[in-house]
């Protein structure tokens, strides 16, 4: 078995904290690296980290990237705040360095990857689907960001099959009991203390229904994700974006 | 064992029809009389039921209660449309004939029934209640019925508790999301193509969750109920208002 | 729109009722010619049928074949019995009718096909994966038919990526708590008055699990599947074996 | 509003630390004593203690109950190993000291007591009652512990109800995929990775099924029990076994 050897970037963070977890309880790889604000970023090379993880800031990740790029040092990175100019900006520091790659992901979490897929996959051949999301009431936004990205890919994946609305044949009722309309997928979002994070997507046709359901019961789901972003950023150079990539779906 | 005598009235509909097969499957019951439109009601006496059940129409269910009563026959009724009139009317005539018993019930579906009572009976130890229903799209009112009716109970059971309101920080979202607010209680309806009728109370606490859903898949489900009614009436003489007061909770 | 004239065979057992009123209710289909027992198939070329939907027997399935193929109408097939030799002769009748499609599907339900597939797609990425079926207390198998391929395909899947046994630290318990091995995935059968047909695969991995579930309530649940089929059949001549060749995953 | 002085045995254990946090988060109490190995008992008289709660150990638990109750303090207690002989021994001690209660309970997961509590109810309306519980893969045991204690309560209830066993055609299949027979409803155990702790009640009876869930996300879903037992307590002299018995159902 090859060992990578791996460097974390953002290494004291809670999250940075259960990567370093992760890659050190991987049989196939050796954490050569842990950093974090003040530590220099020479210590990379040094170490001879292959792969970066960089679960960082917004504020700090270009001049990391910068860096391990111009070294030859493949990233796998969570940080938010991609633009398009950013993004465009890395291309061309990966052209400068042929063979490394960097994967930019917005979620790591395998199983809410795969509710999506399987959900935009599925919508085409089901007269109606609606979205259930459930979450702690913490919670400041309803739909929640994912559940409102699966039903806008739904309702266009509905609308290029030419399906028509969702039959509803509601004449009567109470504000609100038939959910949010996004993109003509009905989301609705329970608010209730105990509950983590939780999305159900119901399709239906007739006389059967499929239930795609995803719980996140732990704030380390990226973990495995990030992992197999580590085992396949090697063998593809440039520019990724989403995990999704790296799936064979 | 002893045997119940029972005849039907409204025995040539789609619900009489089933009630029908289940009196007869039952070990413990003789079906002796079959009546609809156009039959006389003096058959139940010359069959010696001793219990008879309506499920007929708000027309013609008062007359049909009316002999019952007055030749001693228990009565176990689904026919809606009881009015606290009719209720007093019948009264007046269960008091003339002692011993005889009436059930009237709105619901017959035991595990709805369940379904309510737990909810209520649940209800003030949970800060966080809300209910999802789903049905198929041909239905015209959002909240179902019954939904609506499981809310205010439990709403209820959160007042006298001296609860306050869920906690919920939303503060960002789309219209609906949310659901429909019935005394405090959030109510969401789901419509797709496929289901039947299901309901899901959803309670929550300090890390955990209890959640309590009837699937109705099938339009006999009274018909247990039924039976369950017919073998209690004749030891509850005079007028009985729901199921639930003949079930051991 | 181009209006595709369908003939059904077996056109007055249970499913065959069913595809003829799903055909006539189709804007894109006419229901040419219903065809059973005793009646000539000569009427399939005198009503120009286009294809032919067969829900017949083992018994005169390949006869029918034979007629169609023969005399170019495609054919969507849910017989059962398709042994290799029959395939087979199927495959050198379809030879010398080039341009003649047939397609033979052991399933039609297009929920229970995508399961299947999310199931199998999605096995690899998880170290743990359980089924749960869930059926009426009259079925006979247990496993279910359906749980039993699910299982087979999945381990195969998870041989495939190297995976080893699920984690389980189960050290005492109960004859049969832990259900039945297939092929490494544990299968789990629930048979309970009042349930239809349902199957839920269960994936979990470090702090998410992910749940595809199939719930079948209705027995005309093939109908939308078969209709897919009679769409798809011209432009695929030869022979197919499965709808999921003609969906897009 | 009255506030309640409590005091904490085994406060700084991890179940302690929660207690210490759930009483400080309460309005209606007061937390005035934090004890743990090596502290003495008598800075809950100091502190003016009225009642104490103790999650410690089956060693020390028998002297720290002495101690309490012979201070009139009351104790809301959820360490284990109290056998027959001990609860006399506590018996004996509350006769000498009238007015002071004592609660010792096995489980203070409100969720768990209400799932238990329902599934016996509703147990003898239902032919068809089964059990799939669960878990994360490290668990030892198979079934739990709970879904052993639920299936023998509802078996009893079943059997006092003159229920025969649950319907069941089975005739062919694999070992265990029928779950383990525990007085006669089949309980199945589910191990996957990223679970915690859920138990799913099934109840079916013609044409409908009913199902009390519970899920538990997190370790600390005893608090809300162990608030409501203080409560309660000084209004129960004497002692109680089980939280339930505090509880309105």
């Amino acid at each position: 078995m090859t060992v990578t050897k791996v460097g974390v970037l953002g290494a004291r963070g809670k999250v940075g904290t259960a990567i370093c977890d992760a890659v050190r309880a991987a049989d196939d790889m050796e954490l050569v690296a842990e950093i974090d604000q003040g530590d220099a970023l020479q210590s990379l090379v040094d170490s001879g980290a292959e792969v970066v993880v960089d679960f960082t800031h917004p504020d700090v990740v270009m001049p990391n990237l910068e860096f391990c790029v111009a070294n030859g040092i493949h990233a796998v990175v969570g940080t938010t705040g991609f633009t398009e100019d950013r993004l465009d900006t890395l291309r061309g520091w990966l052209e400068a360095s042929p063979g490394t790659g960097v994967l930019i992901a917005p979620n790591f979490a395998i199983g809410a990857i795969l509710m999506m897929r399987f959900a935009v996959q599925a919508a085409k051949y089901f007269p109606s689907a609606e979205i259930i999301e459930l979450h702690h009431p913490n919670k400041a936004d309803a739909p929640s960001g994912t559940a409102h990205r699966t039903a806008a890919m739904m309702g266009q994946a509905r609308a290029d099959a030419g399906l028509g609305p969702s039959p509803d044949a509601t004449s009567t009722g109470l504000d609100g009991a038939r959910g949010a309309d996004v993109d003509g997928v009905r989301v609705h979002s329970v608010r209730v203390t105990g509950l983590v994070a939780h999305q159900e997507v119901l399709l239906g046709t007739q006389g059967e229904t499929l239930t795609i359901r995803h719980d996140s019961l732990d704030r380390t789901s990226f973990a495995p994700g990030v992992l197999l972003g580590v085992r396949q950023i090697a063998n593809a150079p440039g520019l990724t974006v989403g995990l999704d990539s790296f799936m064979d779906l």
